[in-house]
């Protein structure tokens, strides 16, 4: 098994408000040999948004380009705004053997999912509808109308969990973050990604 | 998913000298909700040894009267003795709500990965073969043949860990603890065992 076979490409998704982001952030913060896989996006950066680093922020005619040019291993419009992964971004991280993060919507895991039936795919869940409602209203700047459609999405998001093989549910976030990095420990000592390894032991 | 579906089957199986007994004792003193199933055996206990605790020690003809009796999920010969891992045991700890951890030897450990295909299974190597060698010759208090005999099979074992869907190399202790653990800690995030839990969340 080669570097590149051995390493983890790892899904994560959550709907809005369950806490992805932080989680996904801590687990890179503890895992040198992992890196997040950059999505492209069409949305206006946020305040702190960086350019590379949180998305590569593109104009609706660059995304329409990429697409045509089949650039992307998966795309979707999510909130009237698209988000997508690039061949190029995943294929780079790999080629420097890295294991890869996907922190996407259920759209983008379940078709990352597909392309890599290796995966390993991990849903957050907020731990009630109560909360995830508060932290949505919490976190909006937006209109009340946005904000609903928002709630909404997060509800139909949240029943999307059992396409994933492993669900956190978000209540106390250091216990979430344990969670997360166990399943990433773990699956490094999958048989099939020590075999070379072993092998070398085994023949002496 | 009643609690005896979400409770954990572990089966963790090793070479002679690879520090498997080590492994599950320390998770076991780690995890109040996981219990080993205790095996029978007719091999005479050691020094140290407790009835009920490291085995329950029989005789050969109380072993027979069990084997005819169909009270073992699977038993084998391992340097001339029998063990046995009996239907009453695993059931006790189950009904119990507890998680279960099976210390058996490859030919156990296949027997119960076939009779519970949802048990998670992980396989301790030694760092090399020359650890290996040096670890049981230090351990044995036998004679030259028999430490040979073990020696050889000991190789032949660690030609077995394509069974298991998880693999541990022990190079250092406090590393093995922490893959193990982070093994079994990730097998309770499991989409299927989080099931009625997230269940409750997402129906609100």
């Amino acid at each position: 098994m080669s570097q590149q076979e051995s390493s983890i490409l790892m899904v994560i998704s959550a709907p809005s408000g369950a806490g992805k982001t932080t989680l996904a952030k801590a687990l890179l913060g503890r895992y040198e040999d992992l890196r997040i896989c950059v999505s492209h996006t069409t949305r206006p950066p946020r305040a702190g948004d960086v350019h590379g680093k949180d998305y590569y922020f593109v104009s609706h005619d660059k995304f329409d380009e990429m697409v045509a040019n089949e650039a992307f291993l998966e795309w979707a419009h999510v909130h009237d705004q698209r988000y997508g992964t690039s061949h190029a971004e995943l294929q780079k991280l790999r080629s420097e053997g890295y294991s890869v993060l996907f922190d996407v919507d259920y759209q983008g895991g379940i078709s990352i999912m597909k392309a890599y039936p290796d995966a390993v795919s991990v849903f957050i869940q907020p731990p009630s509808l109560k909360e995830l409602d508060q932290r949505i209203r919490n976190r909006a700047t937006d209109s009340p109308e946005i904000i609903n459609r928002r709630l909404e999405n997060a509800k139909f998001e949240m029943t999307q969990y059992p396409h994933y093989q492993y669900a956190i549910i978000n209540d106390d976030l250091e216990s979430a973050i344990d969670a997360i990095e166990s399943i990433y420990r773990a699956e490094k000592q999958k048989t099939a990604r020590m075999e070379s390894e072993i092998k070398t032991i085994v023949l002496g």
